[in-house]
């Protein structure tokens, strides 16, 4: 059924497209499919009964307010919130620093409508995030794609690709979605030093920093950059936009996330987001605020990652167990994914399909590239959060049968040419 | 301070203003003034009970679904209430014509977003939503206005507008904002005869709609246009797509409101708003739904009637008794807003710094024309859902003191060249 509609479209529409992770979330509603596809945190660490006690706190003693329109800036105690927990780490933020967003996929759009003028570039990871792409491609991105490796983005190969001019670098420094590697210290300082010189800023996107199971929090890039600045004032936030959310600490059912921004930033930010949609829903923004004060959120995180950290190693000790040795994963030392590679003349989709046979399913790697091309098509996703640690030593089990059966494939294939000239 | 970022701002951003209301809605914090400015519900009609209990039942019983991520188009059941909410208008809806938006705002943005490509003409009413106005500006749009008077939209005015070929056409028939006015019976079949004759969809606008203080509900557009199409089924929507909201019948604070369109729009629309903000909170689409269910939206919107039905009456009854006659004003048969007209000479914008100076506020006039010039600065909008009674007289009592004065000075400027002359 087509209508008058469809031929008013705006250009800037005609490309986008439905997301494979976005189909996956349909199919994986299926009771007996096991998903290791979506980016979803466990259910059952939701702390329910901290959210009822907080609506029921914020309903009984501010009802007129929580129900009421709200500044588009956001609730006021929780930027003041957000900016103290910034401080932990050294990043000297005020509220007037913090724009609060409906997920942070808003944050990513208000973003795209803030930078990019149709044809721009913009650095990426390769692989990168979905999402960000999504975002992006709306205000007609162009990308250049540096690869990342075990140790994150490849700075070694970063300046051929600064050299051409990008907008900004758009990089997820920790347990980076879909990878789940972490940008080392050391590239962290090149990555800084590099945006310096070239005189390209970054957003870094942190939606996992909290959520990490082994190892020292790395300092994030937007303190970095703020040590190698000439500073007016101790508050002054220059070359790095950080963004964070609560998606992965409380609920993603609640949308809410925030931007870190210089004030000149956040002031452009707020009037794009007053158009958008006006401002975050007041009662969420307190709700959270009350579930998350006197330090609740910091013993919620050592909750999640207990959890997470003993399903990263169900995961990681099954694919062990049954993934043939051709099979390659990446070791997340926090986060909630896993990167698999697989030999050379797999392909993702395939595999794919034969997964969902088997009541398995996954995101096929090549979603998370820029460029179209082979790339990521002998890589998978998979999400260790959502699932129990039995249905995750299942699904593993039912995936490595496709996955045997595509690298046996592969390799008939691939020795073919030589068996037909003997 | 400025940073690096500034120099990168894209080009759609450098039109945007922070606007009026906006600033209003921080002056109109100050518990001395009494604010007739922002379009905010009474607080004290907020069902805070029922909110309470729908939270507690959903967080019990659904507390995993709530605080999970949820699908883009939204919350099937609360789709599906307003689908056939519709029905009791004849509108024949499916919950697949439905998408559930971050407040009304969004579902503008998202629709600026699918149909304005830049230096696309839009046509409005003038006056107009001043927050359409926004969020059609950021993707370019230029605007052909067509006045309004006291019923509605000149249709009498429109087919030299037509004619320059309008993307589509925002129209607000019911109880507009910022005007108060309703668009006739009449009219509206003089509408739908002409966008079908010029080939230029509509977009109608209805967040007051069920807010009908006096007379009879009147013909949605969506409902005529559709009577107008042949059909293939009997859920074919075509040429109007309709908005409302939960903001004015339950409570802004949740941000929840939605768009009624074809599927192949609908379709796009959830590809749109899924790289905008994935999907609204599933957490208040459920509460939603939980509140308004078994009949209680019905109930509670005949007590919102009754409240603000005489607010307004309060409202009327206190400009007659301390406004001069110089001045006129609508007589809104619901919604939440009155016109006031100044006489000629008048200036909105020093009324409004005399107006705070005597602590009460309005929104100036001529924020809601899409053309600059001098359309409105003899106008003001008056919000009467907010204020109490007694605030309200109270409140027009001092206004009039600012009007007053202005209409003194008007005069005496008015008449100075006759005077200097003599």
């Amino acid at each position: 059924m087509s209508t008058v509609w469809k031929s008013r479209f705006a250009v800037r529409t005609l490309g986008i497209k439905s997301s494979a992770i976005r189909e996956l979330l349909k199919v994986t509603q299926r009771p007996e499919v096991i998903s290791f596809g979506g980016g979803l945190p466990a259910p059952d660490v939701f702390p329910v009964k901290r959210f009822e006690e907080a609506c029921h706190k914020v309903l009984l003693e501010h009802g007129a307010q929580a129900l009421q329109y709200g500044p588009t800036e956001g609730f006021e105690p929780l930027r003041e919130m957000i900016a103290q927990n910034l401080a932990r780490y050294k990043v000297l933020a005020r509220p007037e620093n913090v724009l609060i967003t409906s997920g942070s996929q808003q944050a990513l759009d208000l973003i795209g409508k803030l930078l990019i003028n149709s044809g721009d570039r913009v650095l990426v990871e390769a692989p990168t995030y979905l999402g960000a792409l999504q975002a992006f491609n709306v205000y007609g991105a162009q990308y250049v794609s540096v690869p990342v490796d075990d140790d994150g983005l490849r700075t070694d190969q970063l300046e051929t690709s600064l050299r051409l001019g990008p907008k900004f670098m758009y990089i997820l420094p920790n347990f980076q979605n879909p990878a789940g590697v972490t940008l080392s210290e050391a590239r962290r300082h090149q990555l800084i030093f590099l945006a310096d010189k070239y005189g390209v800023p970054i957003i870094e996107d942190d939606p996992y920093g909290q959520l990490r199971y082994e190892g020292e929090h790395l300092v994030p890039l937007v303190l970095l950059d703020r040590e190698n600045m000439r500073r007016d004032n101790g508050f002054t936030l220059g070359n790095v936009i950080y963004l964070s959310t609560f998606s992965k600490t409380l609920a993603p059912g609640i949308r809410l996330a925030w931007i870190v921004a210089p004030e000149d930033v956040i002031g452009k930010l707020v009037q794009i987001k007053q158009a958008a949609d006006l401002h975050t829903a007041t009662f969420n923004q307190m709700v959270a605020y009350e579930v998350a004060k006197d330090g609740f959120l910091d013993q919620h995180v050592k909750l999640i990652r207990q959890v997470y950290r003993e399903r990263r190693d169900v995961m990681l000790d099954a694919l062990h167990t049954f993934f043939p040795p051709q099979v390659t994963w990446t070791h997340p030392k926090g986060g909630l994914f896993l990167w698999i590679t697989m030999p050379e003349g797999t392909d993702c989709r395939l595999l794919f399909r034969a997964a969902l046979a088997e009541n398995v399913a996954f995101v096929p790697g090549d979603c998370f590239y820029a460029d179209d091309g082979p790339n990521g098509c002998r890589h998978m996703r998979l999400n260790f959060s959502f699932s129990q640690p039995d249905q995750i030593r299942e699904g593993i089990r039912r995936l490595s049968m496709a996955v045997k059966m595509q690298v046996r494939a592969a390799q008939t294939v691939w020795s073919e040419p030589v068996g037909t000239k003997v």
